[in-house]
This record gives C-alpha cells, sequence and structure tokens, in this order.
C-alpha cells in the first residue's frame, strides 16, 4: 500500500487558472464563443493539465494490457482463454483494431502481459511484466490476493512515471481479457450497489440463456467475496482482474504525473473507477474515449464524472476507442494553436 | 428545371449486396461481429456507394460556401454581414477553423463565392460564381427568384461533377454567411409544419430579446411568403439562401455521381434536406457530420433519415465538423482494408 500512498500524495487538482486563461486565447479566434463545444474543452484541459501553453502532442502511447480470467471456467464468455494470448501475438504483428486505430491517430501501441495464462518467452516487442497467469475463478474464491493486485497496479504506475521522462504527452488506456466484461460488471455492482442484472450486458454477443447464467455467476461471486464498497482496493483484489489493476495504476500514475489519460471502454474505465474512487481529482485528468455499448459503462462514467467524448456503439475495447478519441483531442489542441485571432485575419467582432 | 430534372434521373439506390458482402468481410476481422459499432458502417457504405472494394481515401475535399442573407437588416444576428467576406479571406489564408480541421483530416477546403455581397475581384484562391450580392430580405418578399436558387444549385451540381473527374472520394459541405440560422429555420418549419419557435435556437449566441425578436421575423417571412411544402424548391427560394441552395445542389451532385457527402451542421443539413426531399435515394449518400447544438438540426436530421456521427455540441458551420468525421468515416475504411483476418493471425473464432 506504500506505493498507492506515495502516488495519492503527488496527485493535484488541475490549475483553473490555466483552464480559465486557456478559454480567453479561444475566445480570441475567429469564431463566435464556445462554438467548437467540446473541442475548446479539450484544448483548455489539455493546457492546464500539461502546464504547457502550447502542448506538443506528437508523442502519444496507447497500452493495451493483457490478462486472463479464471472466471471463463463458468462459461461465462463466448471465447476461450486461448484467444487472449493469440490476440497478443496479433497486436504484436500491428494487425488488430487498435494497431490499425493507433496508427492513423499517430499514437504508438505498447502491450503489456500483466497476466496471461501462457508462456511469451522473450517474446520481442511485449512488455514483460507477468503478475500471475491469469485470476483465480472469482465465482469460487478472490480473483487475486491483495499482493498481486497491488504488483499489477504497480506495472501502471511504473508505465505511467516512464512515460514522464519519455516526454508522452498523451496516454491511452485499452486491455485484452477473455472474459473480462464478468469483473468489471461485478466492479461497478460492488462499488455502486446496483444489482447485477441492471449492469450486465451481452459482452461479446452472447444469448439470453448465456447472460441469466452470466448474471448469476457474477451474482454468487459477489455473495461469496463481500467485497467492501469502501475500499476500491478490496473490490479490485476480490473481483477485478490484472489487466484492470494495471488499467488503474496507469491512470492513477498519469494523474500522478500530469499526463492526460484517454480511458477507452467497459473495462478500461472499471480500472478508471478504482483509482477515481481511490483520490478526488484523479477525474480532472481523464477524457473518456467512448460511450460503450456496454449498459454498466454508463453508471461508471457517472460515478467518475466524466461525460464520453464519442457514441460510435463501440464494444471491442483494445484501445480502439481511445484511439479515435485521440485524434478530436489532438483536433481540438490544434484549434488553440493553428486558428488566427480576430485581429490576425481582420475579422470585425 | 432541366438539369435539376437530369441530375435526378442519374441518382440509384446503394447496392445493398455490396453492403452485405462488406460486412462478411468485417466479420472475418480479429474481433466479435460488429463491435466496431458505426466504423463498420462507415465501411460498408463507403464500398457500396463507390463501388470500390477497397476505397481509396487520400483526396478529400470540403467546399465552404459563402453567401450574404438580405434579412440580416432586420438585426437578427450578432455579427455585422462585412464578416461573411472577412472570413472568406481568412478562409483563403488557412485561418479558419475548418482549415485547421480539415488539415488534421487530409481534406483540402474549397471556398466559393456564391453570394456574398463584396466584390472580390480576381481574388485568387476563391472558386468565382457569385449568382448575387446575397438574397433578398425574407421579412419583406422571396429570399430568391426560381432562377437564381436554380442557379446557385447549378454550381454545386457543377462542383460535384467536377470532383468526379478528379477522382475526390469524399467531399464534406460547409458555409459561411452572417444571419444564416435564420433562412435554415425558417426552411425546416416550412417543410415540417413544426413551429419557428420549436425550431429556433440563439445562432451565434443573441439573448432572450433577441430571440423572441427572431422568431417574430422568421414567422413574418414565413407568413409573407408562404413556401409551398410540396415544393422543395418554392422554399428554398423564398426563405433560403444562395449557399444553401448551393450545397443543395453539391448534394444532389454527389448522389448523382456516387460519391459520399459529410454534411456538416444546421445549415448544410438545410441543403441536404432540399436535395433529400427532391430524391428519397439521396439519404443514402449522406453522412451527417454531428448533431448540432442549434435545436432545428435534429428535426431536419429525422426527416432525412440520417444519424449523426459525432456530439461535440459544435455550433461553428464552415465544415468543421464534416471535417472532424472525415477522420471517422477513414477510420472506418481503414479498419477495412487494414486489420488482419482471424486466419491470417492465427486466432480462435
Amino acid at each position: 500500500m506504500d506505493i498507492i500512498t506515495s502516488t495519492l500524495a503527488r496527485i493535484k487538482p488541475v490549475d483553473t487558472t490555466l483552464l480559465q486563461q486557456t478559454q480567453v486565447r479561444l475566445d480570441n479566434k475567429t469564431k463566435p464563443p464556445g462554438s467548437l463545444g467540446r473541442l475548446e474543452e479539450f484544448a483548455r484541459r489539455l493546457v492546464a493539465i500539461s502546464g504547457q501553453a502550447e502542448p506538443d502532442l506528437s508523442k502519444k502511447v496507447i497500452f493495451t494490457f493483457a490478462g486472463d480470467h479464471g472466471i471463463v471456467a463458468e462459461g461465462v464468455s463466448l471465447y476461450p482463454s486461448e484467444v487472449t494470448s493469440q490476440m497478443v501475438f496479433n497486436f504484436l504483428r500491428g494487425g488488430a483494431g487498435v494497431n490499425v486505430l493507433a496508427r492513423h491517430a499517430g499514437a504508438e501501441v505498447r502491450v503489456v502481459d500483466v497476466g496471461v495464462d501462457y508462456n511469451f518467452g522473450a517474446t520481442p516487442g511485449l512488455i514483460h511484466r507477468k503478475v500471475a497467469r491469469g485470476t483465480a475463478n472469482f465465482a469460487k474464491g478472490p480473483a487475486m490476493s491483495r499482493g498481486e493486485a497491488l504488483a499489477a497496479m504497480q506495472v501502471g504506475l511504473d508505465l505511467a512515471d516512464q512515460c514522464k521522462t519519455e516526454g508522452i504527452a498523451l496516454v491511452g488506456t485499452g486491455e485484452m481479457g477473455i472474459g473480462n466484461t464478468s469483473p468489471s460488471s461485478a466492479m461497478i455492482a460492488a462499488i455502486s450497489g446496483l444489482s447485477v442484472r441492471e449492469l450486465t450486458h451481452r459482452g461479446t454477443g452472447i444469448n439470453d440463456a448465456a447472460l441469466e447464467h452470466k448474471i448469476r455467476i457474477i451474482e454468487q461471486g459477489l455473495a461469496l467475496n463481500r467485497p467492501d464498497p469502501r475500499d476500491p482496493l478490496d473490490v479490485l483484489t476480490k473481483v477485478g482482474g490484472l489487466e484492470i489493476a494495471a488499467i488503474a495504476g496507469l491512470v492513477l500514475g498519469c494523474a500522478a504525473n500530469s499526463i492526460p489519460v484517454v480511458i477507452d471502454g467497459f473495462i478500461s474505465t472499471a480500472g478508471a473507477l478504482i483509482a477515481s474512487e481511490l483520490h478526488p481529482h484523479v477525474r480532472e485528468y481523464i477524457f473518456a474515449a467512448h460511450q460503450s455499448v456496454e449498459v454498466g459503462h454508463r453508471f461508471m462514467l457517472e460515478r467518475i464524472a466524466v461525460a464520453p467524448i464519442l457514441g460510435l456503439d463501440l464494444r471491442l475495447g483494445e484501445g480502439t476507442g481511445a484511439a479515435l478519441a485521440m485524434t478530436l483531442i489532438e483536433a481540438g489542441v490544434k484549434i488553440l494553436k493553428e486558428m488566427a485571432t480576430f485581429d490576425e485575419a481582420g475579422v470585425s467582432h
């Protein structure tokens, strides 16, 4: 818990004076005040978070954390666990959705094994930080030990610190882990007190009977583990996942390092939720990429109090939504940096 | 009316077989079927509209049509009409919002004078197709003659034909015209039969009293001109605008030439609405960039039956939303062209 405490101590509120000063600059651009809507929010916040008047977004990274889930033994997913490691190789070869969309956004994808049930050996290109070969089945007991959860968070914290050293201007989160909608639903149910039924969706596309089964398994896991809603780390440990813990660490570390972080969909937001529950100012560093089709996602975003940027009915994960949102955030920064002012353009106002 | 009739005769429904075949290709990519939501729609539709299995989106153009409005004499806008020509120079120098966002999207901005109340002489870089020096005040009589409305539509039709010749793969619409929210509100009121009050917004940011005045003026214009809702060209002529007519022509011409067209916000959609009312298949070629803050915009999009791509609280116009939406449409096409299939990646499914 020491590393978490010391990270929390580094998190400061975002400078509201810089937000206001940047809005004044935006209001001098050749457009009616506020008429570029959320693009102006993106510009204001990037300046205030980074402390740079002209943020340089040339270095952008999306972290795709991979981990397996013991809960898959209960038949909650359409796909077998092997797909997690198979997709890791797909990420490393550049053929997955997140690779295509990150290239489009000018962002680099970094793939992190934090808990895949596969021996990657010395596979090049992969960031080797395996904490365990997947979680335990949370329908039968806790998904992780508290030590494992903290070790996985540490992975994210370390990567955020490294981003600061490298001068990465914008970080995105992503994940791959067959079965990881179940822990994400369990986590928001535990934290919000809402029923699993209200919060659970078909994941990758299961049918009615399978959905009923998934709800029952998650309810069983919550009843058995009784995670303490006042202790976010207890929720993460008992019903979470290794890649979700790493995302929680990454988001916390980005806040501590004053790096804006774009969270992807349902599973990434579960990680961000833990970080946000641990410190009230974390949310000021978060950009929510999109509103996922997953019903529990809306409740998470409301609890964190962040508004999604996109609504394209995405439900892939990996960091795909984060990549798309990065292109819009960068557009907002370009408005600030490249648009002419009324005086420069000789336009009446 | 001859050129309109001949253009309408060229418009065909989009090939549904190609839509289905493209979805099959998308379903072989390494992701759960349909999990990239609307990105998959963009890919399907780009293939079906263009007839190309691998659409090449390297050539993208946004047309920003400029025109002035006699209705400004009634005090419906915060800005004076001079701003229209001043902004045209800003577009030509690359300093406006649409320039910044089009560069971000890899699109070219082409600026068209179709009705600005200013003598541009031989200003280089501008497409000189002035039909009149602004419309007449539609609170006192028809905004245009039918001949003027058709001449302005012809400008858009000609530019669409030229895009076909040049191999432009994706066209965006935009506009600049101080006062042009008033004709747009009048047009959707005339066509939908809804009240002006329901459909009218603060435009660039006027106060309560000014909004009441704007509603009264638009109601007066509609009562005086009595545009025939069954004749879209009559609505366009009596309460529309020259740049709106050019956009109607561009959208119609894109449909006739099988070019996908991204319509920007409220005013562009007013133009697209006329095109869509003229032919039931025009909507199949339209991508609605965003949901504007303007309340009447939602009614227009529902009437055309297209779903907005973005919801970023934009209300600038110029083609800014179209530029942003283009980056997402291109992302969808890249998913189709660049993602690995299950077989290529060796992923179980």
